[in-house]
């Protein structure tokens, strides 16, 4: 018998591995060991009915079967000592986020942990056909709530100080984001931190952005919706500008294009994700704009150019700098932005498949900055 | 200058003490340092602005900044051995799930890793009167969607096989479910997996439901919503049976609201979380109920009787088994249960600050078996 396996502990929001590799959903912290092909979860008490209907082949233990004796095994650290006698590990395998008073106390208790190098679970980044229409859903619903707030800002007035009005109302960013949050909930989606950031809070890419929108300033829409059935995600981007643009948010619009077409031109199966990355950066560098980032008073590009999107809306492979190589059925984002803190941000993003000739977009959306 | 930190990592979901401590919501991992009364954030190059703005006397530090030599540090275990070393650091207090792989690294950059026992963040089990209000926010769209949902129960027909009927159609857990969902979303919440368990479903307590609802069966509706704007929760579960209950039912319902009448009696500063818990065990125990929850074949209280509720649903101070002291301004949920596997389950639960003398309701929701 195998005397190492995989530990991991965590619920399905820390730890997606988990719910991936055992169908089951943990609001509070359970454990998963992986020896060979048998999956051991050990839950609360008041979890264990849920847990065996979860998947077969799994073995279902609680506290109170792991048992020492009198004592019954309490917290993370009694779970994961106690499991790993009842299994006689000599060694597991832990993901580096692994919980560190849970290493220590295996340590202490005889067992070798050794902390993986990379993802606990690589076969989670190449998505199975369900997963792939998951993800689906889940863009549908994040275009679908894109193409209501774009609505949203075409119907506006444009105020005399510039401020977008809506029958008489100034149309605020907390307002369009509830717009957005309600037509994902109408398709069973949830997103936590919808972004709607107008003008220069745009230049931060994760400000969900407040206050009245404004006519002739870039607002930059980022919808990453959960669904609430399946747990899988989407995730999509948009910047749009009511009325005109200024000049160099349509300079700014046009190379975050060019930037988005010459990664996807070369992504797909083979690839590196540092590769994808290097010909956004490229394109960036050669329309003069500072593609790696390091002047804070130009307009730059200071993310990586995507990630992985599954049961986490940021999970593997990367697209970024010293990222590897890509495989088909991988699930990614492809979204260059630039960011400049006197005008704000300007960010397209589009969620695909990595396929073995290029890729496949997931739900199309149309692209358009003027409104 | 001290050579000991307080040492961080995480997002706001997975470490909510970096939020409370520097008041930044992170959705990518950042870092926290807290050496004496001085915070030091490390975060990507792209949150640098959003984090300087987020609180004063904060420092924020990226990768650009760490750089050693010519190499930039690279992800967290890159970030906290740089951080120790421009800090000068000779040792961190990490807590329990503090990464396993970052503090290796930083053990062999010979920075010592102290596991706390507790909580790193203490304090945040006391509220202040501005995170008591923001429960409250919560709390409020919790009982304006409970009520939602108990008046769409009220309003059903009862169809032959027992179903329950709103206009031609059965209503579901699912429809329940997203009109719940909905309401909170009016009242800027959200609730990722709002529970909706009819009949046996609710014997699991972490069950979300699915399916028609049913009259003369208990139906468990638990609601913790987060709130999208300050990121407080709250926590509200009422069971209801429309038309009559089983006996059954009635004598479980009984129970549990004198299981949490008790609780409630003993609830103040000064009590033990595990008095708190006993009284409601032994309240079950004198009904002839399973009240520590270890024959499965019998209407069981199967969890603690309540937790901590601040930033996360799940907080610290605890009330069960070897809990400690309960101090003014903790916020708990009081909800015992009884679980049957044959009928399903009954829950009550309330959110309520306890005060020297006892405690204070956050919103009131009135309890009523039959609807």
């Amino acid at each position: 018998m195998n005397k190492t396996a995989l530990m991991l502990i965590g619920t399905s929001a820390s730890c997606p591995d988990i719910e991936y590799l055992a169908g089951f959903r943990a609001v509070d912290p359970i454990l998963l060991c992986r020896r060979g092909g048998r999956i051991h979860l050990v839950v609360p008490e008041m979890e264990a009915d849920r847990a065996e209907r979860a998947g077969d082949g799994i073995e279902v233990l609680t506290p109170r079967m792991l048992r020492r004796g009198r004592r019954r095994a309490r917290g993370a650290r009694g779970w994961a000592v106690a499991v790993a006698r009842k299994l006689e590990l000599t060694a597991v395998r832990v993901p580096s986020g692994f919980p560190h008073g849970v290493a220590r106390a295996l340590t202490r208790a005889g067992v070798r942990v050794i902390v993986l190098r990379g993802d606990a679970c690589p076969e989670r980044a190449v998505k199975a056909p369900a997963e792939w229409r998951h993800i689906r859903d889940a863009q549908q619903a994040a275009v679908i709530a894109m193409r209501a707030a774009i609505a949203a800002v075409a119907e506006t007035d444009i105020g005399r100080d510039g401020r977008l009005d809506r029958g008489g109302e100034a149309l605020t960013a907390g307002a369009l984001r509830a717009l957005i949050n309600r037509t994902l909930l109408e398709h069973h989606c949830i997103c936590t931190d919808t972004i709607v950031a107008g003008g220069v809070q745009g230049a931060d890419p994760h400000e969900i952005g407040a206050g009245p929108l404004r006519a002739h300033e870039p607002i930059v829409i980022d919808i990453f919706p959960k669904h609430l059935v399946h747990g899988y995600c989407g995730d999509l981007t948009r910047t749009i500008v009511r009325g005109r643009a200024p000049d160099g948010i349509r300079r700014m619009y046009a190379a975050v294009r060019a930037a988005q077409t010459a990664a996807l031109d070369r992504l797909r199966a083979g690839a590196t994700g540092a590769e994808v990355h290097k010909a956004a950066v490229d394109t960036f560098s050669k329309r003069r704009f500072d593609g790696s980032g390091g002047d804070r008073n130009k307009a730059r590009f200071i993310h990586s150019t995507g990630h992985g999107v599954g049961l986490a809306v940021h999970e593997s492979p990367r697209l970024g700098p010293g990222a590897g190589r890509l495989e088909a059925g991988n699930v990614v984002t492809v979204e260059p932005g630039l960011y400049d803190r006197e005008t704000g941000g300007v960010r397209l993003e589009d969620t695909v498949l990595v396929t073995d000739n290029g890729w496949k977009p997931s739900v199309p959306c149309e692209k358009r900055l003027e409104i």
